[in-house]
């Protein structure tokens, strides 16, 4: 048995996201099934460092691969990546896991970036990479309000109902958001996320953006804990798993 | 008789380039059959600044429309984005066209594009907006060589043996080339291209960045004026037209 690490990129409007589940399309099966077929036909199993809902894109998800035969780090790539065509999925780069590394429990930091178009016209060239609201928007309004959320707190208020964590206290390292044209992007970084916390994070700025809320109600919502207070879920394609960062002594050496 | 600047963003993978042709679907057929329909159906026409190539994406085409109604410049946005649709073409925004305004003819300046995604893994999120080029390239000697290029020259070893322009001397105002990690950018402004200019351009950078031909080389196929001695022409996927400039006597308000 040979384990691996994967660098993986992947458009998630082609897949009902990345955990595998009957009789829907996910980055999870669409990698396994073509880890297979290196692995002299015996089922290839694959854990991720975060499990991304349906249509949210990655640019940096992590996934470990067990595989019963032993390949070089840069023939494993070639060879998914030829089997995985044409599924909008690749392997940017192939690590050894080293002893000790999962790719899930090791990770110390997650960072998503989630892309709002703000302007009139819908996406034409974005189109599926982004949400677009044609409404005025504060930006600057939203990164006040998105620094109030920063730190050790129980986020209840924005945790999925579905979410299956223990607890949900969590700490927010980043939560910025900055304007670069007609694109409002907001990038948030911690150790681990609750199910659907970005999103939610993102539908609780935007009403601050849009001058229907003050900036001092995303603070509110999360002191109240209370799911139901927060804004809607935005969409799953603006979002996108950008990187995972691992300790020093389980660096990854892609190849 | 109202005359209009649109200025356009565009998906070129649905279309067969700018201009119309028969049983082709192109943006100007798309355009012109969402401008008649506010037109009480009569034919309403467009000019483009650039007759962008099948494939080739737009973020900032300038389109001239005639139309023979008056029309506020928002409200004339917003009808025509709601034609448009499902066309993964938009109307960024409008404004009146300038007395003596040409959107081709006034142009002083264009702006294009290039990306080369270079790495050994196919795109998956910049799918059909990217050349992948799996071989190390050196984006500095590109560079190096890219700046030989620049000024008053005739540039007939870059042009489609299809270009009818009367002359093949332009000016090259900027072609600049760089890395931003596994992308390779080229920007290329003058106040008007010779037909697959730039990407017969980049076609012929890219051997000096595989090592193939000397930082030299370039220079010297646009001394011998012989599109024979060129490269290849990059594939139009990679390319998008970016900017439009007009002179100050007759800019834009867009709106």
């Amino acid at each position: 048995m040979t384990r691996y690490a994967l660098l993986l990129e992947y458009d998630g409007a082609a897949f009902h996201g990345w955990q595998r589940q009957p009789a829907m399309f996910s980055v999870q099966q669409a990698l396994e099934e073509a880890a297979a077929k290196l692995n002299h036909g015996a089922p290839a199993t694959t854990i991720a460092a975060g499990r991304t809902d349906a249509g949210v894109h990655a640019e940096g998800q992590v996934a470990e691969l067990h595989l019963a035969r032993d390949i070089a780090p840069d023939r494993l790539r070639l060879a998914l990546n030829f089997h995985l065509r044409p599924a909008p999925c690749v392997v940017r780069a192939v690590a050894l896991a080293p002893e000790g590394w999962s790719a899930r429990f090791s990770a110390i930091r997650r960072a998503y970036r989630y892309v709002i178009l703000n302007r009139s016209a819908r996406p034409a060239l974005a189109a599926g990479q982004v949400w677009h609201i044609p409404h005025a928007m504060d930006a600057a309004a939203m990164q006040t309000a998105a620094q109030s959320l920063l730190g050790h707190h129980d986020f209840s208020a924005f945790r999925a109902t579905s979410c299956q964590a223990k607890s949900a206290v969590r700490t927010l390292e980043r939560l910025d958001v900055s304007r670069d044209g007609e694109r409002i992007i907001i990038e948030a970084e911690a150790r681990s996320f609750l199910h659907h916390q970005v999103r939610n994070l993102v539908g609780t700025l935007v009403p601050v953006g849009r001058g229907q809320r003050p900036v001092t109600w995303p603070r509110a919502v999360l002191d109240a804990r209370e799911r139901r207070l927060a804004g809607e879920t935005a969409p799953p394609e603006g979002l996108c798993f950008m990187r995972v960062e691992y300790p020093q002594d389980l660096a990854l050496h892609w190849a």
